[in-house]
């Protein structure tokens, strides 16, 4: 075996499925060994999207993704994305071709720092020492992916191609993650016991499954309060499930929502901060004497830590108040955050995946879906755009039993909008919804939050507001997807726009809705 | 003044008119400090875009763009094209948002260590202190720029919105080239009168005008040929020009075109070495008896250079050769290389500038365009895909009077396709010709160069073919054009093609062509 093709199975021994791709002349031994049929490799037409689809992938599988990346500028197009993954604990096996050895010295074109790109990103770097050395450090790679961490593995064109000998098949790593101190539960128990108002706020592995029904059990039990940071890897939501509320994203609504809380315990987070700092408001969000309490600290087992809590407070037989299914009727007339939220509701099906990235226009509808059909809902914890059609490409590939909704800004949508082609060429059951507001919408009342033109106007001027304005020329978004194959129609009642969600639950493929707002 | 204004006036001052800006919340200020007329800000829907469209800008005005990028995310989407411009010797001054001093400790999900991701690839980093060191900053940044370098100007919130104080206005820079040393001048003498074949290649600032006029009578003079590497930063060609030959990029073509020469002197270039490392090929492309020579080296001035070499071998006075128009009946029947570049060749209008990142297509082109009228070409020198539309969008607006024809792969054009909504938006006489292979054909090449199937198998398997075809879907750049407001047209023969080019030149704004291949 040459060193790729030990790499290639190596990744599948230790469960990588699939590599999302985007291969240059110095991957080519690398394509060759992806012939191997135990790895699914997926094209992807921009390096963004391949590293965003593995997060997304990972994120409903909890075993990481691996990509293919064409040297240096391939890592940096991916990057944004990376961080993303890396914001939410996303794990990821990057896998990065680099000229071969003896090609170095030369500084030939596409030569640049890869390591040094990779540093400010990524838990783990390494460039294989050669064909022999492939096979540990790749299972080295998914063992650190495993743990939610971001390998990237550079792979010399020589190491590549080189003859690696028999392969040595490498024992596949098992991801321990370690419960919460006792001493922690106990002092956690005497601030739920205490009877002061007090908010959990989950975050990680707890909101879904097991840990989420613990959480709404020790809420029925001690009637303190269970919430998500506004930006949440994964949640369970919807009918059946112990609801959580959210912090909001506005600084002064966040502070109003922690007002009188005395006790924040968090369990795969920390304290709630602001995503940006403004010149009058502060970074952090909770009461001065609302005192901190780290039940689970990231990278911990939070089944584990809810678990000796509910115990602790004989919480595990109080049944926790779920969330009923809200049926309401199809909403009707002007498309607006509500209307919206109220057609998501209505229309999403049982266990379908809901990706958000609606900066502004979706913001409500957290809480106007609460009573939708169980569901997923999956957010960006990077804060950097271009992140919601590759995530959903990467969920859809990784559940394709279950319908993809994708909601994103129209902004967000263009910086990686590629995702289409490959949503159209894995035949992928995914419903993208664009919100053409024509605007970078959050930038107005981001300008406005800033102070940015001074006292009294809040308004931009008209050249700020030209680099704000997305609507010259407006965006045709029904001729976007079809030229890359993806069906698409045009709404701008609510009922339009319901109907339209429910007929793409019956294609088998991908679609297409721009929401004219 | 805020520190967001004295930047803006200080940019200004410096001689920085252009802007290529995507601003988030954390540059509201500077987004405001925009309303400044002085500088013209531009809107890019992806930071790639930004950064392409200010190499094409620099390309064209020997002077640099100024950049607005958000936080490290941005930066690091715009690093592939800031790769590009880097090894093309191209300034560039990137000023990118970075969080309020105060809220960095806490980590926010849009933090990162933007040093770090701009260490590869930018020479001047520098996280400003405070507004009012912003003034001196930006000019130093500038001043970089000046030399052909990548600045990047770090720009906290606090920095941004805080009082400045009266503007310093800074002194402006002037950059001086150095002329070569005398003592190498009169080697090169003497090696050019030895009468041993001898091969000039020229780079950097030496295709054009004066050095260009002056390598011709050397070349006149002496007998000597002179060349270009591949891919060169900017050529003045076509018909009243001295022809520059230019080095194949396949290295048996390469080696094969090396051979025989006893000498090679260089001009704002090292030696020619292959673009990738293949297993059975060298590095290394000239003769092993051949001896190298610097005449000029980078960041030395090549006017000066070449004026003095011309001087001591007397042959200022001696007339180059110039190449004639070649005027041929319009190219009729299939489209390929061949009647692609006869094809521009007969439609380009005198004084255009020619893009070309067409990878395999447009590989016949330089040859058969010789003799077409007078032209600019700009070609990509640090081989990241995703540079055609960005630099043509930039070079057009540096260069408003003159028709811009960008030529590129679909693999390419799909990268930062993004340009096209910039180049509607500012009614931009862009050209953009998309030859449609639905493949990433240099890659078939290169997997057989690479040897990667293995022995006697040239041809990738169905997996790896998979990895390099995009004909599944096919995309519609007719629709992908409509979608971002561009006219267009799809043409599948030689006489289409032409037409469809001179139609173009007479619209006001961009045109995209899909070339059927």
């Amino acid at each position: 075996m040459n060193g790729a093709e030990t790499l290639v199975e190596t990744l599948a021994d230790q469960g990588v499925e699939v590599c999302f791709a985007n291969p240059g002349t110095s991957e080519m031994h690398f394509l060759a060994a992806l012939e191997n049929p135990r790895i699914r490799s997926v094209l992807c037409l921009f390096e963004g999207v391949a590293t965003g689809a593995a997060d997304g992938w990972a994120r409903m599988m909890d075993r990481p993704a691996s990509t293919l990346l064409h040297l240096g500028p391939g890592l940096a197009n991916g990057l944004a994305n990376i961080h993303n993954a890396k914001r939410a604990g996303v794990g990821m096996v990057n896998v990065i071709g680099e000229h071969s050895t003896r090609h170095l010295k030369y500084d030939a074109p596409l030569t640049s720092d890869i390591q040094g790109l990779a540093r400010p990103l990524c838990h783990w770097i390494r460039t294989t020492d050669g064909s022999h050395a492939i096979a540990a450090d790749t299972a080295a790679a998914v063992a650190k992916g495993n743990e939610g961490l971001i390998s990237a593995l550079i792979l010399p064109g020589d190491a590549s191609w080189g003859e690696a000998g028999e392969l040595k098949r490498q024992p596949k790593a098992t991801t321990v993650r370690p419960a919460p101190d006792a001493a922690r539960v106990d002092h956690v128990v005497k601030v739920l016991k205490s009877g002061e108002p007090t908010l959990i706020i989950l975050a990680g592995r707890s909101m879904r499954g097991l840990p989420l029904d613990l959480a709404g059990r020790i809420a029925a039990t001690t009637n303190c309060r269970i919430a998500t940071q506004f930006f949440s890897v994964r949640i369970e939501r919807g009918a059946g499930r112990a609801p959580l509320e959210r912090i909001p994203y506005a600084v002064d609504q966040a502070i109003a929502f922690l007002s009188g809380f005395k006790h924040i315990i968090t369990v795969e987070t920390g304290e709630p901060i602001a995503f940006f700092a403004y010149p009058d408001k502060p970074s952090l969000l909770k009461p001065a004497d609302c005192q901190l309490h780290s039940l689970v600290e990231k990278g911990e087992d939070s089944a584990a830590g809810l678990e000796m809590l509910a115990e602790a407070l004989g919480a595990l037989k109080t049944l926790p108040t779920l969330q009923a299914r809200i049926e309401e009727p199809m909403p009707q007339g002007a498309l607006n955050p509500t209307s919206i939220a109220k057609a998501l509701s209505y229309a999403m099906p049982e266990h379908c995946i809901l990706v958000d990235e609606s900066l502004t226009t979706g913001r409500e509808s957290m809480g106007l879906t609460a009573g939708a059909r169980p569901h997923d809902t999956i957010q960006n914890m990077g804060g950097s755009i271009g992140y919601g059609t590759p995530v959903a490409t990467g969920a859809s590939m990784a559940c394709p039993d279950r319908r993809t909704f994708c909601m994103v800004g129209d902004g967000s949508a263009m910086y990686t909008i590629q995702s289409l082609w490959t949503q159209a060429r894995e035949g992928l059951p995914v419903t993208t919804i664009i919100f053409a507001n024509n605007t970078y919408a959050i930038l107005k009342a981001e300008y406005a939050n800033m102070g940015a033109g001074g006292e009294g106007k809040a308004a931009p001027g008209p050249r700020a507001l030209s680099m704000i304005d997305i609507d010259n020329p407006t965006i045709d978004w029904v001729a976007m997807a079809k030229s890359m194959g993806v069906p698409a129609v045009s709404v701008d009642t609510a009922e339009d726009f319901t109907q339209a969600m429910i007929n793409s639950t019956r294609e088998a493929g991908p679609v297409l809705i721009e929401v004219k707002l």
